[in-house]
């Protein structure tokens, strides 16, 4: 079978590129010293042109002709190259270029926009943006839907329809949740004090240790925003400290250490293959979302992490690790996603799913975003946004052209329910070893139900597979409205 | 011109990729996680493919026919580049390929042979590097002289005839001065005491502050052994710690800080293309030892930089600034080459020259090394080798196929001989700046004299320019023994 191991092994060179890209991405938010971006931008555009061309280079073409695996991981392999490939082709390159080159704009424009609250200057390179968008979407839809296109990208399977489905069935009961939690006569006080970095760094290590982070292949560092970078022997995870507010740092900490521990877990065979990165966005996700909400926000866990935290600092904050619990879980409205609690988060998304669809099918010009952003999260959050900072500027996804990837985190935390719900189902007695700081138990489970097996399944495929159900809202939802109704006394 | 314009722009992103494969180079050394290395091996090999491919590109060929600029930098910038495309038309890519892969090899096996003092287990390696070391110099030479062909990489114009006649005038004095040194009456005392690592690190940070590194381009973290990695934008040092032997520390830091500095010198009309780079490694070497000997190692600056170790130390392993200066350059044969004090430094050298022109031209073949350099060793050094790692496996060169690499050092070491007695002459009170720890007269002249023109100019030709005489070994000889006399009272 020499065309299907030419295939594999131009491919291998292609993932070994990718991965250096990668890297540079990781050194620049790490490492870089601030004079150099300049510089920076010109390699990694030049390893761009280089990645670009190997995609299109019509070997591939010939190659996927000639192939016909009969195992499944090789019949995987090949449907994973021929999708890139096809939307590669589809999309000119000129495009490509336009986009690459607006988005790195763009990025700017949005930072300084966000930071001077000026929306007005960010819009123009949105309309800039928005308008590539559409037509990159255009180009791979070939008349089918616009939206379903581009979320292609970060979740296959998924459509705009499923999608929405999904956050008709989820919606009406978290804003129930969430109206009893705001309505609830116990009152939940959140972390009181100050806590300096070095403490924070010893505990944050502690947790990526006992979360399974494998520091031989890894390494954690600071950067602005925790991010989660590379695959196979060499997974970066980065975290940051904020004096007031630990558990940022604590529960960031635990979320990179999610992404990372399923890159780590996949099979070894199928290194610097397709099949050696996450099968998606959503299933992404829903790994690094079970370790921070499911497991780590947990009772039986949060009990032992106060202990932890009264080690390192003396004071957790709140005076019983009930309380503590009840603090790490505290539940209120806020403009900021990535602030947000459990309740809240996926309302936010709904917000942010249901603006981009109309953004890119014309619904809705860039010009008219705030006003409809705003008018919604009021209508939503019961707050008025003050200010473009906490309102339509707070997210950097849309200035990089990101479109489709917002619903992903909600299809995280749905396939986190259902995968939860199996792993309690299978491990009656995990409350205990959470209690004692040892999640092992649950990302022993996750890795042999899931993580190992990287891209060899489809995203909904490995969940229905790891779960024993088909993916649905209702365990993510029983789960939070058991929660959220015990911590607040519903 | 536009086929100037497009060799340019192709030349270009070669840079930056080449630039990407440093950085790699760099992590690797200083932030890559242990269990990482066989992926990094992959992504270098994949990287390596694509800049040699680029390299091979036949439209180079095209372009060089096309294309006659008509000033100095357009004529130089396409020397350089044709001189290396040639250079990488003449070896077969299959010998390209085996001598990189047989060296990464040989380069584990070699550290492993050193580890246990085990020449046998390296000599299988060193035959197969030698062999193909040497049919790579065939294909170089074309029917000239093999040595030649391979020295051209390091020093573009130096060949062994020129470097034979610059060793045979060093030799005879610098043995003289040796054993004048060595039979001095007064006695002088190497460094006493045991310096922790922060307070080293500190100290070292301030002396790359003090000579001109720029860590707005540039960072400074710890490696096993000191290396200066990129161009442009983006120069990193690394330096290292060892409690009884601060200099060490201090010293590779203010020698890596020369070589740095010469790359963030350069020109930024140059950034990206060929004179964008140190011309030589000659060149680049008498910018390390001018920094850290002829300035650094003064009485001037070591007098600063003795209140500096009190400073921070309580003690300075000294009892005044005089006895510190002498520890300093405190003269003595020893084993190894990279701890060599300035008068031995080059006997070190000429060894290894004569025995790799004769492993290369088959006279001197790999089993008879050890025995050839124990002999030749005694000779100079008045010392028995006692083991393999204190002598032929001391060096990672030879398992690197670096043949012809050592001369440079010497020629740095002239060339810096030769810069800074024309850069005394033109700063006469130089010391007194030195004294307060205050290089920049010094440094700001080398920048403008030699670093900021990078490629411009030939090897030999920039230091002609620089220092207002073609290159010679009398200036630093004649340092040398004004030096020592004095320390020594010969």
């Amino acid at each position: 079978m020499a065309a299907y191991d030419e295939l594999m092994a131009f491919q291998r060179e292609t993932e070994a590129l990718g991965q250096i890209m990668g890297r540079l991405g990781w050194d620049q938010e790490t490492m870089m010293p601030s004079g150099a971006s300049e510089q920076r931008a010109e390699e990694m555009a030049a390893l761009a042109g280089v990645l670009h061309a190997r995609r299109m280079d019509p070997r591939i073409g010939d190659w996927l002709e000639a192939v016909a695996p009969d195992d499944l991981a090789g019949q995987r392999q090949v449907a994973e190259i021929r999708r890139e490939y096809e939307r590669t082709q589809k999309v000119p390159s000129d495009l490509s270029s336009a986009i690459a080159r607006t988005t790195s704009l763009a990025h700017r424009t949005w930072a300084e926009a966000r930071a001077t609250e000026d929306f007005d200057l960010f819009r123009p390179k949105l309309e800039e943006v928005l308008s590539l968008s559409r037509e990159k979407a255009s180009a791979l839809a070939v008349g089918g839907d616009l939206y379903d296109a581009l979320l292609e990208e970060f979740e296959p399977g998924a459509t705009g329809t499923s999608l929405q489905e999904m956050f008709d069935a989820l919606r009406p009961r978290l804003v129930a949740l969430r109206e009893k939690v705001l309505g609830a006569e116990r009152t939940v006080a959140p972390l009181i004090g100050t806590y300096e970095e070095q403490g924070q760094l010893e505990i944050s290590r502690r947790l990526a240790l006992a979360f399974g982070y494998d520091t031989n292949h890894g390494r954690i560092d600071k950067a602005v925003h925790p991010f989660s970078s590379g695959s196979g022997l060499d997974v970066r995870i980065t975290t940051r400290t904020e004096p007031e507010n630990p558990s940022n740092c604590f529960y960031s900490t635990i979320h990179e250490v999610g992404h990372a521990a399923y890159e780590q877990g996949i099979d070894r065979a199928f290194l610097l293959s397709p099949l050696g990165r996450g099968v998606s966005m959503g299933v992404h996700e829903s790994q690094s979302r079970i370790y921070e909400n499911q497991l780590g926000r947990s009772r039986a866990f949060t009990g032992w992490l106060f202990g932890q935290v009264r080690e390192v600092f003396g004071d957790a904050g709140a005076p019983d690790a009930e309380a503590f619990y009840g603090a790490i879980n505290h539940c209120a409205p806020g403009y900021i996603r990535t602030e947000a609690d459990e309740v809240h988060y996926n309302l936010h998304i709904v917000l942010r799913f249901d603006l981009e669809r109309m953004l890119i099918d014309g619904r809705l010009e860039a010009a008219d975003l705030p006003e409809a952003w705003n008018a919604r999260f009021e209508a939503d959050f019961g707050l008025a946004v003050d200010k473009p900072s906490n309102g339509c500027l707070q997210d950097v996804h849309w200035s990089e052209a990101l479109f489709g990837y917002f619903p992903t985190y909600t299809l995280g935390n749905v396939y986190a329910g259902c995968l939860h719900e199996a792993l309690r189902a299978d491990l009656p007695d995990l409350d205990e070893t959470l209690a004692a700081g040892d999640p092992s138990p649950a990302t022993a489970w996750l890795r042999e139900k899931l993580q190992r097996h990287g891209g060899l399944y489809e995203p909904a495929d490995v969940i229905e597979r790891a779960s024993g159900r088909k993916p649905g809202v209702e365990p993510l939802l029983d789960y939070l409205e058991a929660k959220f109704s015990d911590i607040y006394a519903l």
